[in-house]
């Protein structure tokens, strides 16, 4: 089959199909029909989104944030071009630059055993590894007014966590009080006006959770890596655990998974997790 | 990447992996776990199945229906080895004969320009090509006891058409009648025993239809090919277009796509649609 390149990965069961296309002479500025086609679950490959694999003064030519980011000094050679499965524009997506990281490093696109640096749309990520974990550093939490959100006739209080993308977390007393998360929880569109990722929570032990997400605009996903970082930050905050004098770390079940997250002292959020590269080969979609 | 080799397609979006392994060499007796592994949608590669591409012969060391069709003068050379996503063995797949034809055909396996004959588990299917058109005999239809389908409050009369595997097929003024389709509908067990395959029709023209199908121990899907033969079988009858002197055609559109039927003279049903391979490659799950 003549075609192209490409890669299928996930970390924590949140899926990818990769694109390399280093200097964009493949893609060009990619189509929303093909990522569209390329994420379609049946006549497709499938995916939670497509990462094309490109060098930043590459995609500089199609993209604004590229751009941008090209024309600095410590500008890292490659840019993580995320893309959502309907094809639209993302800014980042956590559990992808742990996959992304993998595969940059195995293809030997970038030095072993040193930090890979990542251009995104959200600015320059920074993942490590060690062994089959991969840990990227997710930045600093912003935390806003709490509110509540609400299933049917059931309502808890939810905190306020923004991680680039704005989170609405919930502490349940069991995981099946959210139900079957088919329709959006309703939430607060003062507090949030451009919609919210809601995350529900229980404990399963000392800095242990358990957590199910509903994201904006895709519904129930096996995992969030966004969405991990803000159920750390709430769940520390309610354990009255912030990290001023050690890191605080808490573990993070998912669906697709597990997580741990540490918010260090100097207030960033590290998600680390697994990243898994299971298949690759050429399309012609 | 190391690994065996893969590819994916689909008929009307009924999507399969196909494994090429064509004297067994590769994947023995295929195990359920690789199976259940490859046709997971977020942490494999996807697919309402697998099908596995090997000799009659090299099958019949593991397979008792490969076995029995080996002994015989006219086996086909290749055997489509189906099997369900959780792993589990399944006798035929109508959609799955089409992607299996035009494979055997784009790599050279079988001689161009001549019907492909194919082992099932439920005897040889021959598959004829004409462009992209894939057609399948899918043999006789055997009519049963009708009966009757329900949903909630809602019931319809429903037709019993066997096709190797059981269907009830009903009759809707609007698809959307059909609800969600998320539950399972309820049906008459002492005429089901081992439960039933259900489809939900509407009229959309002259010898033409469409359909809902919830299968058996799936859930709603995008296509059925049993579920259209017997749709076309159910329709036919309603309209009292047996093929006694002639052919009888009808469209029926499936959500994945369009599937054309005939019921020829000879008591055959014949099922004409697509057959895409979209992506090839390696994987080491």
């Amino acid at each position: 089959m003549s075609g192209y390149r490409f890669l299928k990965g996930h970390g924590t069961e949140n899926d990818f199909v990769l694109l390399p296309d280093h200097d964009g002479a493949i893609h060009g500025p990619l189509a929303a029909e093909r990522v569209a086609a390329l994420c379609d679950r049946r006549a497709g490959i499938g995916g939670d989104g497509v990462v094309r694999v490109i060098r930043t003064a590459a995609l500089a030519a199609y993209d604004a944030a590229a751009a941008a980011l090209s024309g600095e000094a410590d500008a890292p050679e490659w840019f993580m071009d995320y893309r959502n499965a309907d094809g639209s524009v993302a800014e980042m997506c956590g559990n992808a630059t742990r996959v992304f990281a993998r595969h940059l490093l195995e293809e030997g696109l970038v030095p072993a055993g040193q930090p890979v640096r990542i251009g995104t749309r959200a600015g320059i990520k920074t993942v490590t590894r060690d062994g089959d974990t991969f840990t990227t550093d997710m930045g600093v939490p912003v935390l806003g007014p709490s509110s509540s959100v609400r299933i049917g006739h059931v309502g808890w209080p939810a905190t306020n966590v923004d991680m680039g993308n704005p989170h609405a977390v919930a502490f349940l007393d069991d995981l099946s009080e959210a139900g079957s998360l088919l329709e959006e929880p309703a939430y607060d569109h003062e507090v949030y006006p451009h919609g919210v990722n809601i995350e529900f929570v229980v404990r399963r032990g000392a800095r242990h959770v358990a957590m199910r997400v509903h994201e904006r605009g895709s519904g129930e996903t096996r995992s969030c890596g966004t969405g991990a970082c803000a159920v750390l930050v709430a769940t520390a905050l309610a354990d009255d655990a912030r990290p001023t004098d050690e890191d605080v770390t808490y573990r993070v079940d998912v669906l697709g998974g597990e997580l741990t997250l540490t918010w260090s002292t100097d207030g960033h959020v590290h998600l680390a997790g697994p990243a898994l590269l299971v298949a690759e080969g050429t399309s012609t979609l």
